[in-house]
């Protein structure tokens, strides 16, 4: 074994960071034993110095983040600050000194993945993410290498531990949003400003960097349709399980059939009971992949948390200095298919439209005849009165956005129909 | 891209070789993308040529396997034949001649692994065997590398399908062992000879293979103790039932809680129906990671087949072929914690012990006497009385393996005690 170590700079020190300082720490001897070499935390950049962080060692501490990583003598740089900048500089000065980089970085890696792969190549170093998807849950590396060799057709996930657990909690126990966002809160699943997690803009960035792997192809976070779940209720919640369903925020992308195009969406779903991500609670990720030979796979754990992302950027630390020390680097971006990716309207589904209308004879009628001519088939209706008032849910055949979004403008303008309560895709079967 | 292909000499055209062939070849321009160079079938080697073989090149078959291996400018040999014996052989001369090896067996690999893997290094070559283990299953990758900075603690999973399968069908069906496999056999998930996977010989290698990779150790077939299913009975399943447990055939490699020394078992045993292993159904495979920092982590597909298997052996040949282009290997065998593998006796867990007994006073006390004197602490003990007769069912808080079997021993002495009639171990809480 080589005695010299390696010298890691670690950018960012909050939950992540410092799990990956306390591993670092206490398992050096089995990280030294499974790379080849000792590896040497030289420093490690925060924003504020002077904070109490039990278990890091003080004389370590920096705020010049600039300066560590351009200090000389850095291999790797573990990038775990978040955000675009100044993430981005801090990594391409890292490949501009010939460190490679580990990062967990979701937002960045989705907006100027294709950019930093390029300038990680151009350097000969790795640019490795591994927990910027999905936590501890291995993934990049499967979908990366362990599916090289297949065609991946579909990858149909939950990768927002905060809004599974918010809609975990309404489901059982009919709680609204509001109310179990607070609980999520109080718990430490949401944050204070829960924007990122609920408008699903968190999964967004994981879905475009999925989809960019699974199809080898580039897709940024601009191209995923994103719907939150601020707008379910207790009643889709409710509607669902009528259907045998559970209602989850999915991250979902598909190659088209004839494999000219790809899709990337995130948005709340119905899925079936039967189907494996329906039993994912609380705030753990799953993700399903579906590939040609391989056929149906799913992976599953802890999606976030300080120790299991830890774990992610860990393994990715273990395998740059493997390849460094092996003189290489490991399979870089592949995006070699350049399959564009497609908007929403094309994306075909089916959907659960549930409807407040007049309760007289006549408007299923009315209604079904809008489907119809709008090349909307339709699967089930169910039909409820109350007093004057009445409701029709409709669940719908396999359609293409547009034509539903193209059916429902017009259902709404009819005189019949009070309100259109609410839309949301069936997805899992 | 490089435009000379690397050739690959394919060893086995059965049901997954053919798949391996047929995707080389349907696929060559999506794996000549990935790899960075095109890849070239040199040739494939089968027991007896003449046979039909749809879709693979005639012109490629030979009998003479040896001579395919040491033509002098093989790059990459797939082995899917399987046994010890030629196979064993023909990866020593593969490595000898500076080819990489993928690999898809698994019962060589337990047995002889470490020997391989250290043959490979010294030649400076791969060897990779992702398919040997839960068909397309990303599992030993994301072991070996995605947790390559964790401890795994424990890994608990099904990996055998057939075996699944009779345990989903007596459980679904009501139907006894023998029934159940004469149903696996005819929809061709048993062979026709079924020793290997209903005596629990396949789990047990894979078993060894994935204690090894997962604790940083050597562990082979024979260290692993084995009890097949042979032996479970409809009423064994109806108990667990009644207990809300499922019974599975279960791979459990753990790390003792000193950290210094591992066991590894195969056998069937009760698991809650909470468990998410406990959904497991009909021949999928799934297998759950217990790692330090990543927490509880489960993978989940098909465990066999050949498209799926011929996926794994693909990704593999991916890889294999990118260090073969980047003059680099892949993490080669780590066996640096040198920790011993422990027999069963040492091995702590909780009993389901059923027992028919005389109907009468003071028999409870005197079999509740018995484990407590060998220190077996009792959970729960249920007792039904029918004409004279009756059971009485056991299940235990966790005890070791050798305190179990003295206190069974000793309590089938007693007058009266007729018959012990099932033991099984209960996992997963």
């Amino acid at each position: 074994m080589r005695t010299r170590p390696l010298k890691v700079a670690l950018l960012g020190c909050g939950v992540v960071g410092s799990e990956v300082a306390r591993i670092m720490t206490t398992d050096a001897a089995d990280l030294a034993a499974r790379i080849g070499a000792p590896v040497e935390l030289a420093g490690i950049a925060v924003r504020r110095a002077g904070r109490p962080r039990p278990g890091v060692p003080e004389h370590l501490i920096t705020t010049d983040a600039e300066a560590l990583v351009n200090r000389g003598d850095i291999d790797v740089v573990i990038e775990v600050v978040g955000g675009i900048e100044p993430s981005k500089g801090l990594i391409l000065s890292a490949f501009g000194q010939g460190a490679s980089v580990v990062s967990a970085n979701k937002a960045l890696l989705a907006k100027d993945g294709a950019e930093l792969h390029q300038a990680a190549a151009e350097a000969g170093v790795d640019l490795y993410y591994e927990a910027a998807v999905a936590g501890a849950i291995p993934l990049i590396r499967p979908l990366r290498e362990s599916l090289a060799g297949d065609r991946v057709n579909r990858v149909l996930g939950i990768v927002n531990g905060t809004t599974n657990f918010i809609l975990d909690k309404m489901d059982t126990t009919g709680a609204g949003y509001s109310e179990a966002l607070e609980e999520a809160t109080a718990l430490g699943y949401a944050e204070a400003d829960p924007t990122a997690d609920v408008e699903g803009f968190d999964a967004a960035a994981k879905a475009a960097i999925l989809a960019g792997i699974a199809f080898h192809t580039k897709v940024t976070a601009a191209d995923v349709y994103r719907e939150g779940l601020t707008e379910v209720t207790a009643a889709d919640i409710a509607s669902a399980k009528q259907m045998g369903c559970v209602v989850k925020l999915l991250a979902i992308c598909e190659r088209a059939a004839d494999g000219e195009s790809v899709t990337a969406r995130v948005h709340p779903a119905m899925i079936p009971l039967s189907h494996p991500l329906a039993s994912v609670r609380e705030a753990y990720n799953a993700v399903f992949v579906e590939a040609e030979a391989a056929g149906r796979l799913m992976f599953y754990g802890p999606g976030a948390g300080g120790a299991p992302t830890a774990s992610a950027v860990l393994g990715d630390l273990v395998a740059v200095c493997r390849n460094k020390l092996n003189g290489s680097t490991g399979p870089g971006d592949s995006v070699y298919t350049r399959l564009p990716a497609k908007p929403m309207d094309e994306v075909v589904t089916r959907y659960h439209v549930s409807l407040d209308v007049d309760d007289r004879a006549g408007v299923l009628a009315q209604v079904a005849s809008v489907f119809a001519e709008h090349g909307v088939s339709i699967d089930t209706v169910r039909q409820q009165g109350r007093d004057g008032d009445a409701s029709l849910v409709v669940v719908t055949h396999r359609a293409t956005d547009a034509a539903l979004s193209a059916t429902v403008e017009k259902i709404r303008a009819l005189d019949s129909v009070r309100d259109v309560a609410s839309i949301m895709r069936v997805e899992g079967e």
